[in-house]
């Protein structure tokens, strides 16, 4: 028997609409390298999102890569990026950022997020010249625990970057969740952030992460650096192929939007039975805490990640994907209500 | 009008039974980052051609990618990878290995091969402390400009590489053509490389280079280097299906198979007619040389890339894949020999 | 009027031993990059302090590159080092670390020490293959703030090391300082540590830290590293002369013991004054709590350094060295009785 | 019997002037990292030979880290620096600027020289975007073989660097030696060059190379590089001292001077006795060509370098430096007189 899937979102091949458009491209001839016509459509379809600024914007393969790639871009060799110490790049990417030769300088996190008072102190504390000087910053939209930042708090964070001249960088592997739960359209993301990426791997593409730049100054020789880092897809167009399909009619907020009900029907029904949970995320991943006798039953009919082991009780996370279905939630609830009782 | 598509062997999304086996796939859930059961029956299949070695195999995105992580998993600090100054890691990866942290030494090139004499005599060289420690041996198998290497000439450079402790290193981006030309197979390259990559993504994959790892000194550890390159696909089974499809019923085999003997007709038409050639191309790529004011005429009507342009002649390339056709060819020597005489 | 120097342990040029040793040696003519008779000399003068351990001794210019190309050496690309968040290379030293690729796992400080049970915690989260492979650890004898680890101490953290096969690196500074306080010898620093290094440029020398490699896993290839870094001195021979003269009669103990006796002395006097310290520092630097009204007056006379200010109060730093004299602490003190009273 | 020394121009510890100054500020306490008063004093006296241009000037300690340094901070990721194929960055550093994640894109040497067209011939071939951006230009006065750039020259291939937007970097190892020799001053080298540095190790000083920093872009946060990389000296004074000794009364220029009179003093003498020279070295290095049956002979009573070994002449390398004597030239030519007649 298969078990029920909630183990996260990228354990599916892609949504419908992208295996028919792999077939029905299947005969064609691309040139290479991301500069063919379906790329080029792909761009046009998200620029429409964005609003009237002139950015660039480039097709890479996945989180860790994007994250690294841009990061690099950003940063002379003395310089840093501050992240919170619970931040994809300064956890679970093996030292990615640290081996294109910069060091992380880390926050305090506050449920997943940055405090811009901390930021704008440490930009202080770092004048001191044998520091690394602070020049960009990293945070997540949405965050490693599903929470998000509202409007006010990424313009707070724009703020302090104003003030001492630092680029900020948004994570989005999983943007169009923060999309739809914080109301924070990409034509906003576009204004206050530097750079930043819109992932399909976690939304229904097959791969692909859009790396969207804003800033000047980021933008010379940006395909240069991708090539180095091994990041240039002699076959772009596959990727182009992923965007210009989750770009046409709204699919991938539909995805997203899918993603989140599900995740919140989730939660809510968790809530109802008296589950406690790790933190108040409003996207498509939900932490709830179970007595540790519990999670081996749950484990037998349900796929999902132990994200916090502890003595008695264990954090587990559920995520919703586009292909997760209500009755799955359903059926996980009234199993969850039989085994706590 | 479409063009005639001689321009590469990347042009196009795959071969028929990689589309249809990614249908199939599309409905079923996998665990992530290779670790899926599709990835493990790839692995399988591809051992079977191995013969008897212990080895490691993991599944890269690009050939960029391919080559950096490998010599970075090869070299210490101080240490340096041997190269023919044509060798796409000293020309065309924008300075990817350097961006490691590690010096290319370069070598005289021999239509696209290396000398072990030569190799041998950089090792003495290098042994003066002020230069880098020669340690790994890149060469390609087909060359960049379409040549391979016998297993006698594998098997000398071999011989050197054991006289002064250095790894070797096959790049395989065009390995399925390779095998087919030079009649070293998969098992010989086991028994001869420390870690060679079979290409997928230029012999009828989607994407895909499958990295085999012979020498037990390059094992440990080599996932979390992948990580760390942004190199360890989320969505692994994609790779997998790759792979998984390609090493059932020779079906690798099979496609090398013909776009070598497609480019070979083609060689020869274009001999017959009197056109010059580079070099003495044996694979899927060919590099005729024109009078300039052919040029024009040709690209009219096909699609090729310009290899060496000159004031009076030209070296283009013509490129066959899984997806060329017979009568493509017929067609473009029909009209070679109507425009040149 | 000159102030009286309490500002750090690198302000004058060298003791007087070593200025004559430059003069006297000015006429000769030596081969160079450290392979001179007088390094060699120097290099058998240490081994007899090491007792029977089989080393390899290198010059290097400076702390922060005896650091990087320490740890650069003991590292592969996915390896990271552990330090405690207060670790000089964690904090001072501008990202040279990561600059060499290497990420730092932070681990909290206990009046500047590292904790064997935390670090064996981080060594079991880091079996997680997408987080960096702890190898290396750095802790520093004497401590940032003067404290020192006992000989129990360093075996609980060998202990840890040989467990989970991790190199300990122990930057020294402040050595000669660690020697004396903790009694913990070169000796039994030799047969606990991996490598270490002896600092001379805070211990009357004019330059030069002795690097000491133990293990021989670390011993191939270093001097070129140390040539890549910028750190194989052509004229090895002025470091030469440093140990030579530090080693020769106890002089370097000697020096040590001046600087700790009298910071000792600052201190006791200090707290029969009823100043408060910020830890309990048992070498040459002492860290003393004043209200802000009595710094500007103390800054009148004294040269010291701000170490932590405060709203109310702050920590300054006294740091005593090979040319401090007594008569200069009595004076300090008499005028810390008549501020504070 | 003491050898007479030929052997290179940093065999001895300083000229007595320096010594003297040493011992002189022995007494004294500085302020550390360059930011001390002799210091200020050593940039203000070099300045004077500057002219108007606005630089800054740091101090390194040797020329590996000066070259490393500056290397690194011209270059932004995907960017590379050129030299000749036998400039001292691309054959005697250990990879160090490739250690900093840059490549070397080498170019032909014409007697040690870079000439303009082909460096303009390599960025035209650069523009492809899967190389390097070539950014930088690596020059030396004196070559490694102690050849010059003459005036016309260097601005040749300024011409080339500002039509390409690239940085001209020149090493000055031995930049006394080269002034002398060019006639091109210091103060012509800050209006062409965009950076340089100027050495003492070679030229009578203890250690130290002066980094000039013209152009303002290079000029933000090169201390924080120097501490990243280990060459901010934390007893900065010590090279205050060698460069305010060295620029009071032109004593920098006497003592290369002096070099570049006794060796082209000694080519004469070679020449006359019908020894050739490997090339037409105008500065203290010589090399001249002898049958090997004369080498064993010279080496009995000369330290001196083996250039290139051959099997029936070998070329040696003959340095004067500021302690060479005119007597100890004679000696050798009258030496050389007697064995090869």
């Amino acid at each position: 028997m298969n078990k029920i899937y909630f183990r996260n979102d990228y354990s599916e091949i892609a949504c419908p609409e992208i295996i028919e458009n792999i077939a029905k491209y299947s005969q064609g001839h691309f040139v290479g390298y991301g500069e063919d016509e379906i790329c080029e459509s792909a761009r046009e379809k998200i620029k429409k999102y964005l609003g009237d600024v002139n950015c660039d914007i480039h097709f890479l393969v996945g989180g860790t890569q994007a994250n690294t790639v841009m990061i690099d871009a950003m940063l002379k060799p003395w310089e840093a990026v501050a992240s919170v110490v619970s931040g994809h790049i300064n956890v679970h990417e093996a030292g990615s950022i640290e081996s294109t030769g910069h060091r992380i300088e880390p926050l305090p996190e506050h449920d997943g997020k940055m405090d811009p008072e901390e930021l704008e102190k440490l930009c202080i504390v770092h004048e001191m010249e044998h520091m690394t000087d602070v020049r960009g910053v990293y945070i997540s939209q949405a965050t490693e625990v599903g929470t998000i930042y509202s409007k006010e708090e990424l313009l707070k964070i724009r703020e302090v970057c104003d003030k001492y001249g630092l680029y900020l960088f948004v994570d989005g592997a999983r943007m169009g969740s923060g999309v739809i739960a914080s109301g924070v359209t990409l034509r906003e993301m576009a204004q206050i952030a530097d750079c930043f990426y819109i992932g399909a791997t976690k939304n229904g593409g097959m791969i692909g992460e859009a790396m969207v730049i804003v800033n000047d100054d980021l933008k010379p020789c940006y395909r240069r650096l991708m090539k180095q880092h091994g990041a240039l897809l002699a076959k772009g167009f596959i990727l182009g192929i992923q965007f210009d399909t989750l770009f046409t009619d709204d699919l991938f907020f539909r995805l997203a939007r899918h993603e989140n009900e599900l995740a919140l029907y989730l939660k809510e029904g968790m809530k109802k039975l008296g589950v406690r949970l790790l933190c108040d995320s409003v996207t498509n991943q939900q932490f709830p805490i179970f007595e540790n006798s519990i999670i081996g039953k749950l484990s037998e009919k349900y796929q999902f990640e132990v994200w916090e082991p502890g003595d008695q009780e264990t954090v587990i996370r559920f995520v919703c994907s586009w292909a997760t279905k209500k009755e799955d939630v359903d059926q996980l609830l009234s199993d969850v209500r039989n085994l706590i009782k």
